[in-house]
């Protein structure tokens, strides 16, 4: 490492693409004494949170949360609509489409992966392809990730939707938004989701510990025809609840929901229209930023084309080993923690040092991206990375509204 | 209600059976900002973590952690070694025994259930008989609550082994300690358990959101010879782990994780012997009570025998509606929480409010004990419930070393 | 220290005379960022917290807030109305009112001292000698302790100023109401009070830090026609304050004012008039038990005449060296610590160890006092000292409204 | 304003010149409940708390510590050595120059100020004069600011003390550190510093509520001599104490002790060289910044002269309304506070919205002064503010060692 300044002591600056930085009010909110479970405040704000939560989903559909992480409700969507034997279609545009295939296979589905790469889109035509190809409609469902957050690739999830509706089959449409929920734009009924998984630990700002499975008509109804579902994962009893531990199966993450209830009452506060409008802004910011240090530079994005970039999180190439130094050197530096590469190539492969990525959801404003940004060119001047010189004001231009 | 002062401005107190009050320490470790998963202080706790969580259960097997609730963990530990179709047998002696076996059947097994009602122990005698019964050993797992919190019976736990060896049966003898770890004596390995199960919430002080598996090798053999488990509830990589994602099947529950830190370190600074004397002491102290007030007076302990009894819950009975009348009186006149009463008669049953529980686990000490007794006292005083005159000085005298 | 069982280990009890028990609700509201000085939230919630302030002191005169402690706000109050030279007359019914009467001292003024013993209540006879003795009325201001804290002894405020009435003496009163603001009730205008003193951290809730002196148009005047006030202490500018700094003469102590409207918010929402009540109850518990105990026993309350013991504080004997041996047997077995005994006898004189206090100011209820009650009366049968059997029968009965 | 995103809803980041950014850890340090006074934890940390505090200081002499903000010890340090009528003599390079000086009037000294201006350092002529110009050493102490909050300037306080000595002049060194300390390169002993005065809010990182007066035997000599000293303000009984409530002259502040106390826990983990190191390292990345952006643009620093500036505040100007004008963007559109400009002009002339402040002191670091930097260059985008090009990259250079 290069003998540079040492201006770490401050705030320290959690970068990576979840978990997200955590609100002090949300911290507030959960630094209390253990609540009445039986009756009180807590038992009364599940109504509204449930409506809230579906708010900010866009669906008039229903959810059940669960005290579980992404993986967890992964399995937990799954198991309440894929029995053992039963065929899935995966579209996988980067490492998490593989994990939720996997979580796939170990309750017993047969899984098919369509694979987009790591750094391209869902192809339409290769879908319509299989489904047509699947002509007695063996496959129950669809699965996709709308943001992964390893390639930061963001698929158009309306056009999967359109494409199942064009070749008339009648696969449920499943969508992973744990990277995207309350970041990106995303309609749930509109676009014609049946089944969505999203954590509470990235848009939603709340230490991890919590996820969510919302559904629609059409996926209860292929609920109520399975054989048999577990009773933690069974949606239903949870989404129907009345009583307080009938919305958890058990014991409620008390805490955690009083967490999140500050969480939704901020982004109610800020409207989920801005919420979004806020993301796309900062990733523009982070854009304009790499897109000039790569000129003339060594830093490549993963995603080339705009439109397919995620607002939430971006995936970057730095030659091996500069993309692990840069990280070290600004954690050491500077207090500023960016995420490790994932997916890409394997974790004993010397180019592994060779990918970093950035979170830029939930919590994240402009003098935050700033700061990233404003370290990141800090880095790497300080490791002698070649950049081109205008990235930190192109960024600077967009936050300004240029 | 009866016109008595309210003085319930104060520090509440939630003496109900879990969740158990939260530690100051353990609310402020969790006050923290989002931390780094992939490096630091965080990722290398665990080993410590793991190695203390075995130390408070007494084994020397393994543990996998899950971001779970109790109920997680009963279909947890099922799901390792109880395949479609396989049989279980359930030793009930209250209200959650009937819950895991109803857990049981929800994954599918087989499920027999002997029921010594809501105010007995185990008789050792019947289960023999059954296993003897069970002449070509389909019992593949034998369950049992260490404590039922509904009925605040406490189970003789090697006396379940020591009836399995004698009539020679290879069933695993799976425990639920969900109320009783940190709390009751218990030798996980000394007593010959194979499967034990608990979550965070009660002797361990942290907010609900995590539970634990512990379970020794002929367990894992069991687990090896299981066609499949899901992959959020196998216990094999998270038992295994080496990466820290491993250990959660995904995102960990880092506030929890910090929180379940400075537990165990307040546990290991008092030591486990002395937690356990702890809350014998105060359970003495709270039975002195009880069985004074009980004479002449209309309150009833439902366990008799002292032998039988819980150390962390007591479950009490008063005329209905007197028992919901005396709870509500504390809850809004003192600050004080008491537990509702759990599976003695259906909710809708005007007997309900005949029944009450007191919490008694984790984070207690004299003076919180002798407040909840006192407060109990005045109740009874302010309701006109008769009582015998001599409760509190009795339970001074135990907390006192008489 | 005897053979008994250590049950400490939960929530801490400091039951001291203050600083005293601080909601978490106080404590959260000072978990946050540093604010802006300068605009928004914090200079805007000032107009508010002094109206609520003077609400509770029943006063519609003027207030200034400091950035001190007790002692600070004394020497505040008095070096607005006295200067060097000048007369005070001190009415000490405690250790405190000396004290009060050396800050005077030490800003130069003349000192004369009532003093009417460690546990009697002011003479209103000796007071109106002192004053018809003083024929050119000399003394500016006469010093009275509301509750002094090492005694107990509440005085009749009111009768003073008919005393000073009746004698048409035209001295300010100066009251001292640290001890029992938002305990005690407290009528500053009603009962002619000039100018009165306290703090923030016994009846108001938030950790030591800040002091106010409280003030009428005579006191004004007073001020108006000094030579020379020093201004950290000139109380006129504070009391006028426009701008945020002008409040604090400088920079504001910006937590300790979140906090103070978090506990202002909470008088506010019980009602001071309930908050009075509240502390008569338990008071009045707390001598029920003392009483009973008293009774065949070796504790003594300081102060036997009910209508002059606070209602915030009491003092206790027991035969040196127990008063100190229950204090350390009850801090160390249970988690709870009383308050030592102060002013009596020198610290170095033996019967030190035979004096202890009780506070019950502020965050109190009912389950805390019992508590409190409990644990004294656990150490004194641990320690083997006498007491009568009826003690906490006696104080529930009070709480249950008998 | 200019329509711009909104990208606000993020960590709000204060970088007003005081009170400066708390730490978490000293926010969790302060969320505890209320601590026993007499004995125990608290009352043993003070050796090691005033210990460490002198070595921040660089002093083997003392400190007294009190329950006041920067005013009120510029009024202790005073009032501990001055008595009324005597003369001090004030080196006013800003604001708070005048403010001291106006402390020294309330407590009746005779004030003579050398008036340096808004921009510039002392002129150690114009005080070598006026020392020579006191042929009978009337005056008795010389007071200097270390740092001027409001103009940004740095004083050279051991060139102060060779012009003391060089004249032969008696009097007092006094020095105001309140805005340097922890900050800026600071030798009380080894410049021969008499009485220096601080507070805990700026680089001591604490929210506001203490204040410090070091001094050494020189000054303790001249307190000696004075006649009378108010008790609250005497620095003797604090200065020696050895119970705890003498160090306070009362009731302690106690969340704000062990507030202090994890404060200086990071410093002198950090240690006190490379925090003085760090200060200066994202000074002059700042000062990077402005001097490129200042190149053809309308913003200039209040300080040319490189070595008379601040490293922990830079006062800037932009023609009014535009200073005004970009706070309130950076506030409403970023979350980003800057300070306000003060002591230029009136707050009542047209010119007041052309003054802005940075504070980047305490607990800052590499990524937020980027920010900081970054939030300035969008908003004078946004407001079409004209400046030079390359201050961005002029200041990641900086924190990248170059």
């Amino acid at each position: 490492m290069p003998h540079s300044p040492k201006v770490a002591a401050g705030r320290g600056y959690l970068a990576i693409p979840g978990p997200s930085v955590v609100p002090e009010a949300v911290l507030n909110a959960m630094h209390r004494p253990a609540p009445n479970i039986y009756a009180g405040e807590l038992p009364d704000l599940m109504p509204k949170l449930v409506e809230d939560l579906k708010r900010v989903a866009r669906t008039s559909g229903h959810v059940a949360i669960y005290i579980a992480n992404g993986h967890g409700v992964w399995e937990a969507g799954l198991s309440n609509v894929i029995a053992p034997g039963e065929k899935v279609l995966v579209l996988a545009t980067g490492f998490f489409g593989h994990g939720w295939a996997g979580m796939a296979s170990g309750i017993g589905a047969e899984v098919d992966i369509l694979d987009f790469g790591k750094a391209a889109t869902i192809d339409l035509e290769r879908l319509a392809e299989a489904l047509k190809a699947d002509a007695d409609q063996q496959i129950k469902a669809v699965l996709a990730v709308h943001v992964d957050t390893s390639s930061s690739i963001r698929n158009d999830i309306a056009a999967v939707r359109a494409v199942l509706d064009e070749v008339d089959h009648p696969a449920l449409l499943m969508v992973d938004c744990i990277a995207s929920l309350a970041c990106e734009v995303f309609e749930m009924d509109a676009w014609g989701v049946d089944v969505m998984v999203a954590g509470c630990q990235k848009g939603l700002m709340v230490p991890p510990g919590m996820g969510f499975v919302f559904f629609n008509e059409k996926a209860a109804n292929a609920r109520a025809s399975m054989t048999r579902v577990s009773r933690y994962w069974d949606w239903t009893p949870r989404a129907h609840a009345q009583a307080f531990y009938e919305f958890w199966n058990g014991t409620a993450p008390t805490h955690h929901v009083y967490g999140l209830r500050t969480a939704l009452d901020m982004i109610r506060a800020e409207g989920i229209e801005a919420v979004w409008s806020r993301h796309e802004t900062l990733a523009r910011a982070i854009w304009a930023a790499c897109d000039a240090w790569a000129e003339g530079g060594m830093l490549k994005m993963n995603v080339q084309n705009h439109t397919l970039r995620s607002h939430a999180v971006t995936a970057l190439h730095l030659e091996a080993p500069l993309a692990t130094d840069l990280r070290e050197w600004t954690s050491q530096k500077l207090g500023l923690t960016l995420g490790i590469g994932l997916g890409m190539v394997e974790p004993d492969d010397p180019n592994w040092h060779g990918f970093f990525r950035l979170g830029h959801m939930g919590h994240t404003n402009g003098h935050m991206i700033m700061g990233l940004l404003g370290g990141i060119e800090a880095g790497m001047k300080a490791l002698d990375i070649p950049h081109g010189p205008d990235g930190l004001s192109a960024a600077a231009e967009v936050i300004g509204g240029g």
